[in-house]
């Protein structure tokens, strides 16, 4: 997999490749990194990226120039997907995870400030994915979570130490409570069924809290469920 | 606003702070930041914080006795909130980060690897919220996506050449689109109406063009706009 990230703050988003998991799926070569950033690729003579908008209003654009010339700059592969991060797009699920992780390079572009020049959009027309309904100052967090939750699917990530098997989501419903040393905390016990041993009843001890977990507080969810069990 | 983040990566969250607007706003005394590593409360005397599951399954699990005691150690204020960031959390949304900006305090509790022990939970009782239905290798980049979101809806982050008010979701809308500098590009005219000075129209044509996108992109915001308008 290769992950192209367009970012004007290239630093802030290679230093999260430093660290934990990240760190050591990028040594082991499962994903190669490459970021570009458009102020590199401007034609002002003050390396200007954005200007403020048309019509009026708060916030600057990013213009369509250095963008689209740094996007155009990135050498494509035939099986590569090209992503921009705004609250606009599709919303970020673990099904969509893993039709991205399907693909062996993402192109992300991530915004800044107000916003894109809408011409960005026409031409490079890219897939637009939110990770929620809420507001931030820049793609960058949003891409970083797509490149997180896309790796942590590829072979080689998690070790064997860790599994995205059993994750929230993988079979539709909230996981199930985790417990590990000492059996008992501050008066609170590790529930008995967990120390016994025994698999079938601890499969089904995990898939009931995993239920009521989800019904409360995922209604959403929970609903889905039952409706794909049957 | 006061943000206590726990993390086991607290190099990792830091860095986030030296770019941008989030540097700013810091420098600015927007808000003022403490970074805990459960590590350094540990102990074990291999400042171990996780171990494997009881009743067995892939994954580390956190610890409850760093967590719990680098928790404690934290100082509360009155006006305090604190926050578990995990794919099992309520939904992040627009209208909760406005709650969360009028807290004094937010709480970050980052997990990592598998999660968290469940007594971490039975003991602290955080609220917990979920930037949306995937799953990341750690609570930092969701900790940073609150803390980004709520700084942005506080006084003084944006400057006067930014804004909150005309963002996604503030009308509870998708943005319209924006056009910047030059009036064409690669063939693409800017929208005339946008360029003719007349402020009514201006607003209609965005009004529109913000109503079109949502029906299409986000049918169920479409929905809930059109429904609360009436």
């Amino acid at each position: 997999m290769k992950f192209d990230i367009l970012t004007l703050f290239p630093e802030m988003v290679e230093q999260f490749f430093n660290f934990s998991i990240m760190k050591r799926a990028k040594e082991r070569g499962v994903f190669e990194l490459n970021l570009v950033n458009p102020r590199d690729f401007t034609l002002d003579k003050h390396k200007k990226v954005d200007d403020t908008p048309y019509g009026g209003g708060a916030g600057m654009v990013l213009m369509a120039q250095p963008y689209v010339d740094a996007y155009e700059s990135v050498e494509k592969f035939s099986n590569s997907v090209t992503v921009m991060l705004s609250p606009q797009g599709e919303p970020l699920t673990d099904n969509l995870v893993n039709e991205l992780a399907q693909y062996e390079q993402v192109v992300l572009l991530c915004g800044h400030y107000e916003g894109f020049d809408e011409r960005i959009r026409e031409i490079i027309s890219p897939r637009e994915i939110s990770i929620g309904d809420f507001v931030l100052t820049g793609g960058e967090l949003p891409a970083l979570c797509l490149v997180d939750a896309i790796s942590r699917k590829l072979e080689g990530t998690l070790g064997k130490i860790e599994s995205a098997e059993e994750d929230s989501f993988s079979n539709g419903l909230l996981e199930y409570p985790h417990y590990t040393k000492p059996r008992e905390y501050r008066g609170i016990r590790v529930p008995e069924v967990l120390l016994n041993g025994n698999h079938r009843e601890i499969n089904e001890f995990r898939l009931n809290e995993s239920l009521k977990r989800t019904q409360k507080r995922r209604p959403d969810l929970y609903e889905k469920y039952i409706k794909n069990s049957f």
